[in-house]
């Protein structure tokens, strides 16, 4: 099966060598930073962001032995590649290039294969790059794909990261929140383009997407920029897909994973900006204040001080 | 598990934060070659060479249940980083940065984790490289590990690919071949020494890495090329790993998978002057010459004309 696909994957790729290899050094100066939601590494001067995800059969997603089999393989492709692009919204930056590598059951068709590979294509080329390569292998176990994307950021911009969250600044989180267990995991968009937005006209403090939970995320900025977040509850954006059940909205907005979407600061100043901006491309809800931390234990606390339980979703 | 892995990771990585964004533009002109070893992407006018493999358990390694498991997990580790970089050194390119992904079976321990990740650092290390990222989780089946390579390229020197032999060129193989699966698959050595040595010294042709087998990997050049391959069967390299069975050590040696050594075509002038070079990092053996090739039939065949036939290991 994996020379069908790669014979089908050639088909469609377009083999270009125009690299002009005169304009390398021996040398690249090998700085990287890496405690983020993504790493990232100076490739001759420009920064080069890679971020790099798995997702696996029975912890990322089920495939249904009936009905629209092909769809959710898209949606599983489109994840795939997604949960790497989300990181790279949160560092700022622009996706460049990708890989993706799957390990396939032996019972999977090439169209199965091709299924997944369509929903992931489908998404770099509506954010316009390539997946330029990947390994493809069938085995005896369930489905595993992993991507990795490279991108970059503008000329002109700094990066995002988990620690330059300020005192004072504003917390938004983008979209709303829970209930993605229901589908909208397979299915959500990578901030990348209110990402991009943000880098031009905002200038953004601290930031990472909503990945195992707002709270767990939430604590991820407290702890990188020992400071605690104060969260107004009222304010949280709980999303239609919540189903009822013995938790409340608001727990599952608060602890649900796979959102995917963006959390950042602001300054109080840019933050009433962005309130009045219409052109915001993705909704956005201003949901609390970054207050001075105690360095023993950043933490979450709602508008009367009262300590947030950081829980997440743990597959 | 995975918390206290990437604390342990964290602890280790030099957390550095030294890119100046300046130095980026808004767009990078995207032309990519994948149909070879790895792809080339154009990031900012310098070459991004971008190799990646996934392994996995029972597919391409064992764990032992009794005996040293955490040196045969090291030698995973080592494994799951070196096959990337053999693909690298079959571009003629020098890596700069990588990635390693684990989808780990719930037995695991944090000891034995690390124990695969320490066998791809060592490697790292030893090039002079760093692991920049990776994502690790946990789950019902067995061991995946996936790694990502960035590479670059020599500022005056051009990539190696499987589509450029000509007729009249010496083939080498460097090592020797065949029994890598009764231990040497697991501690290979890629070949990015001998292709920095034959980058600065030589002007390779084609050039690609024994992975499927000799003569399936030779066999890439000659379609890739349209050519034929005639090699002389006496002058094969046939490793001590082979062992007595019911096929020849000729047979395994032109057939087993695994082998990881670089494949590469040279003029007859250089070929002379690299059998004679003293120097040379690895041992590396003329094994034919480049022929024309029946454009509907490239092929390899032995100095008498007949057909070698195209075996590889099959997984």
């Amino acid at each position: 099966m994996e020379r069908e696909f790669h014979r089908w994957l050639k088909e469609r790729a377009r083999i270009e060598n125009l690299v002009d290899p005169r304009n390398t050094n021996r040398q690249s100066n090998g700085n990287v930073s890496n405690g983020d939601d993504a790493a990232v590494f100076d490739f001759f001067g420009k920064p080069l962001v890679i971020a790099t995800d798995t997702i696996a059969e029975g912890t990322h997603f089920v495939i249904p032995r009936v009905g629209d089999v092909f769809q959710t393989l898209k949606q599983i492709g489109h994840k795939a590649l997604a949960v790497s692009l989300s990181d790279i919204a949160a560092m700022g930056a622009t996706p460049v290039a990708a890989t993706l590598n799957f390990q396939c059951p032996k019972r999977m068709s090439l169209n199965e294969v091709t299924a997944i590979y369509e929903g992931a294509e489908a998404l770099s080329k509506r954010f316009g790059f390539q997946i330029v390569g990947g390994d493809t292998n069938s085995w005896t176990g369930e489905l595993v794909v992993s991507s990795t994307v490279f991108g970059t950021r503008p000329a002109h911009l700094a990066g995002w990261s988990l620690s330059d969250a300020k005192v004072g600044e504003s917390i938004f989180v983008s979209g709303e929140l829970g209930g993605s267990i229901h589908g909208r995991h397979l299915t959500f968009e990578p901030r990348l383009e209110l990402a991009d937005f943000l880098q031009e006209k905002y200038s953004v403090g601290a930031a990472t997407d909503a990945t195992d939970s707002l709270t767990v995320d939430l604590m991820a900025i407290a702890t990188g920029s020992q400071v605690r977040m104060q969260i107004d509850l009222s304010a949280i954006p709980i999303s239609p897909d919540v189903q009822p059940d013995d938790r409340t909205p608001l727990d599952h907005a608060l602890s649900d994973g796979e959102d995917f979407e963006l959390i950042f600061t602001l300054s109080a100043e840019e933050a009433e900006r962005l309130l009045a901006d219409s052109e915001t491309p993705t909704p956005v809800t201003q949901i609390g204040t970054v207050i001075e931390g105690d360095e023993d234990e950043p933490n979450i606390v709602s508008r009367y001080g009262d300590k947030i339980a950081v829980k997440g979703y743990d597959h």
